[in-house]
């Protein structure tokens, strides 16, 4: 598939909803409410037998359309996708998307289903994503997801692609919330045409793309996927999920996929750890993509994983985070001894402790803590930061945020924030709100932070073993 | 110890705070502020030289006291702390808590000063907590740690044990989060005198006490952790800190352990799994005592690992889960062919997915959740049930509260609730709001949330390996 095929799934200048329905809680009425909502602003065909106006739009029969159409999504029970592939084709409208579930994760009958369909866009050469998914999300060509009619209008460099629609819906939302924004999602589904490979081999082309996260059930062609990532030079996160024997099973009841085969993806991943950034589960794929968004690309090999320097305030919080930080393979060095000098020149002796993890004790002398970070940071064996946070406890977390942007200026190194939550009970929301401002001016100045150590770490070490890995 | 000789430290009718300072920022004072604030019912003696009202109070010089002191807290500097215990046994005060840091945990310095303190405290027979601790928390006697003005005054039936004092305050709060309530708390710090065996065999005896939290960084004697662990009768959810290389080197500068010794304590462990929760982080330390708290104590020996149901929304969220329990070994078995067919019945045929997981689909058919839960439970392969909410999704939980609290009247079985949040910017905090109050609402019915799959599934799995091994 040539890259300017791609160009009407993305910037489709007419779209057509086969199966529009006025029936308030049927797919197609509610994916046709998020394009409005969305404010898409091309042409929009409901293509229902009725005649009926649905949601203000007049609706059509397919075969009255004159237009061309850039992009038809088809939402009609699976039972009858299959024809509506053939008079699509008719019609020569080649880029469809299969809202519809109830194929192969269905069972025998859907299978079959499932077959005639790909048959079908074989034979006519249709483009087809899904079925069984959400479709695409990409603001600069005002398109969205099923339920994503108030997600953001602004557009950043992340792609997402996964196959479930749900896990796309919580990437967006929660990467929101991250300020992380997005250059497209495209939820694929079953994969019945257009699978893994090709949205890569699409990927590695597309200028408004520098970082991937995908989530992925299984492929249809597994070397087809080795072929595409040879030529892959964006970083891929990837979660492969189903590989356990529970996993596996409850993946054949959602995109139909025989998703075990541990050892092939065992393999595969290790074959490919130069490429790939692998990840296991919701949170760590959106930790490892915000870690890869905000933090400095490396630009040579440097082994800064036994290079950590910890920044916090008590004794247990600092072998917390050093237990965690072995248990990922970050290593967290002795100081120097002129920077223990330098440091106790600066910190009171009493409840605090000139090493690393360094415990600034009391976090009343927040004054100093621009010099104390030029002071820890200048030793030559620290060369990446983790500084921990409490949002109630660190009285003044607005001059945190200048003295780290100041650093941060001067010297673009990866720097790490913990942002603990303390007391979130109903009564002090208050709270909650200065954390989510704090966690944002962190991210405006692109430091990525964390709820918890494991997290934070996990992503930290996630992002060093891939340049480490990778140059 | 005898049971008795405990009471002072926790029913104390007379304090005396030993370096009570007039400055702001001091220990002594911030300590003697959270009494007043936590409105502690006995007599107080600040002490101090100088004569001076401190927070309102006279001070006293040690010597012209005249009553008895059931419990003395010594805030003054770690070289001045010996001589102050020798002016307590002198007065017959028994009952210590050294609150002040610089001992051990600082070097050769410090440790001899240790020592020293070590050495009055046996030859006078006084009991001592600490030091390098924050003290102890017991609402029941109007007693509070160093930072703890604002605990709840209830009680409840969870003691925690904990070398550190951040994690002893940090527990407290984001247990109060959860609902928890604390029979008490007591950080120990360096563990001069009294350490984990001692508090163990005390709490053994303690009628308030059901289930008990530790943070240990290492213990004086394992051996004596051995044997009274042999008489332990209790619930012990027991985190053991700094295992790893740097992990070890952070605890010995912080309470002065050694605390690597890996083999050992992994032999000690393996040696009693039946008796000990192992955890390996805060939040599983807080995850699994919540689990303890809310969820029945199974009373025979049953392998309900392997019968656990999840019912939830979404096929990519089925996969994760599986997976996610899988890695815990936890099984989520087939459902019979009976609760199949009745399933079959009550839910839709399009957008669910009738197996284990249970994908109930579109969340709109919540009228009908009672009785598939009903169906779902009833199958012989499911004892235990996982249920997954998204709060923003599901549109009535109210009536999802009362379903669950209804089906738990007639069912004592293990329910826990996945209650993950999405979108939380700064400004959506109404839905944040929601989210608190629901998850307060199923604590009151004793049914645990968490916020992730992993957390919820981890802390699951801990309890029923407990009673797994333990019965």
């Amino acid at each position: 598939m040539d890259f300017k095929d791609w160009e009407p799934f993305f910037y489709p200048k007419s779209v057509a909803v086969i199966g529009a329905s006025i029936k308030l809680f049927k797919f197609g009425n509610r994916f046709l409410q998020a394009l409005l909502d969305f404010k898409y602003p091309g042409k929009i065909y409901p293509v229902n037998p009725r005649g009926v106006k649905i949601l203000g739009l007049d609706s059509w029969l397919l075969q009255d359309i004159t237009d061309p159409i850039d992009l038809v999504y088809i939402t009609v029970p699976a039972v009858q996708v299959p024809e509506e592939l053939r008079k699509c084709a008719q019609k020569n409208y080649k880029n469809i998307i299969i809202l519809t579930a109830g194929f192969k994760e269905t069972g025998d009958e859907g299978q079959k289903i499932e077959e005639e369909c790909a048959k079908v866009a074989k034979k006519h050469d249709l483009r087809v994503i899904g079925p069984n998914c959400f479709g695409i999300y990409h603001p600069k060509g005002g398109i969205t997801l099923l339920p994503g009619g108030d997600f953001p209008k602004d557009s950043g460099n992340i792609t997402m692609l996964s196959q479930s629609g749900g896990h796309s819906v919580n990437f967006v939302l929660l990467g929101q919330s991250d300020g992380l924004r997005f250059s497209k999602v495209i939820s694929y589904g079953n994969a019945v045409d257009l699978d893994l490979p090709d949205y890569l081999e699409f990927l590695n082309e597309d200028p408004d793309t520098d970082l991937v996260a995908a989530y992925t059930e299984g492929v249809r062609d597994i070397n087809k996927l080795k072929q595409s990532l040879r030529e892959f030079k964006k970083p891929l996160v990837l979660w492969k999920g189903g590989l356990t024997e529970d996993g596996a099973r409850a993946a054949t009841s959602h995109t139909g996929f025989l998703s075990g085969q541990a050892e092939v993806w065992k393999g595969f991943f290790q074959q490919n750890r130069a490429k790939i950034l692998r990840v296991h589960n919701f949170e760590e794929l959106l930790d490892t993509t915000k870690a890869m968004a905000y933090l400095p690309p490396l630009e040579k090999r440097e082994v800064l994983s036994q290079k950590v320097g910890v920044i916090g305030g008590g004794g247990g919080i600092g072998i917390e985070i050093s237990d965690a930080a072995n248990a990922h393979e970050l290593k967290i060095p002795k100081l120097s001894e002129a920077t223990r000098k330098g440091l106790k020149v600066l910190l009171p002796a009493e409840g605090t402790s000139i090493s690393n993890p360094l415990d600034i004790g009391n976090p009343l002398y927040i004054g100093d803590q621009g010099e104390v970070l030029n002071v820890f940071m200048q030793d030559p064996n620290i060369s990446v930061l983790i500084y921990d946070f409490i949002v109630d406890f660190v009285f003044d977390l607005r001059t945190m945020v200048r003295i780290i942007r100041d650093f941060k200026e001067k010297n673009d190194i990866p720097i790490i924030i913990i942002l603990r939550e303390l007391l979130n009970t109903a009564n002090n929301i208050s709270l909650e709100i200065k954390y989510r401002k704090y966690r944002d001016k962190f991210h405006e100045i692109k430091v990525p932070t964390f709820p918890s150590f494991y997290r934070g770490v996990r992503a930290l070490a996630n992002y060093l073993r891939y340049y480490e890995n990778h140059l």
